[in-house]
């Protein structure tokens, strides 16, 4: 129907997250209509990324430098520790501008499902990291899923002999949250975890 | 908080028609994270996109040939000429498989509100290649809005001494639709066009 190259960029554009075979084909032409303000600027981000990103060898961050700007940001705090599952989570904290340490990314969480092992993920550098001391406070800001709290756990056996105190987000409703629309689970921890006004 | 390169990735993606802010950040990572089998990949289509699409001389469609395939195709009817919007309309009808004619992409309709004017649209262009004598029938496959109309009635008001017929899609209940949840003017078209069955 339409050129190779541009059926090409359609096909790889309909595997984005958020994008369907018709989204990515309007994402395609709205692209190609727009030549030199999106389509070429494009191109040459993905090629500096593909070029100069990559993941921190300290704590996985990606970026451009290594060690990646927070880790050699001197103004963070070297004494907190708060492990993320990615560089997602990372991002969503950063936005937050509630933490002022440093991060390690494990690079996903257990899953026997999926035959994801403590070795797939970062674990092993993690302990290293805190065995070298520095380490006060290891926040574990994993999700609560399953899979998250697995990690968390076994993140915690496997710390258990470390100096740093171990600490985990807390749960409760979400700011904005209507009573209404909160599963049991988050109401029943809200409740459990409340606290004098 | 990112590298300047993902940003500038995340802020180029969020531009995308169903991408905001959020799931562009999300597509950058997702991109990222599939570095051989997406990133790559996807930077090689833009660049072979920016470096052979071009819109056809002929009849405005994109494609790295020019003529495009469908101009090209001796096998298409160059008898009809089937008028359209844009090249996602050209692409819509294509997916149909129901016209084997050769198109004429307009890039847009007439809109005094936007100041686009004839000469902006491939009008001129149309007149000249209806006036060579080969086409028998235009298909004005123009969107059912007031532009698109106002267009059509404009085309019609242009082509008038030429010998082709003139003809526009119907209008009708949508195939899979139900009449609960059309529209007024969409149900008085279709009463108004009934059809012995």
């Amino acid at each position: 129907m339409a050129g190779p190259e541009i059926e090409r960029m359609v096909q790889l554009l309909a595997r984005l997250p958020g994008l369907g075979p018709r989204s990515a084909r309007r994402a395609a032409l709205f692209l190609i209509k727009r030549r030199d303000s999106l389509l070429e600027p494009l191109g040459r981000a993905i090629a500096e990324t593909l070029d100069r990103v990559r993941a921190c060898s300290v704590c996985g961050n990606l970026d451009s430098a290594d060690p990646c700007a927070i880790c050699a940001d001197p103004r963070r705090d070297e004494t907190m520790l708060c492990v993320v599952e990615d560089v997602a989570s990372l991002w969503a904290l950063e936005r937050s501008g509630a933490f002022r340490g440093r991060y390690h990314v494990l690079g996903g969480v257990l899953s026997a499902l999926e035959g994801v092992g403590p070795e797939d993920l970062g674990i092993p550098g993690l302990v290293q990291r805190v065995a070298a001391g520095q380490v006060r406070e290891v926040i574990l800001a994993l999700s609560a899923t399953v899979d998250g709290q697995t990690t968390a756990h076994y993140i915690v056996d496997r710390l258990a002999g470390a100096s740093a105190r171990l600490t985990g987000l807390a749960h409760g409703v979400p700011v904005g949250g209507e009573l209404d629309y909160l599963d049991e689970g988050t109401i029943s921890a809200a409740l459990a975890a409340r606290r004098p006004m």
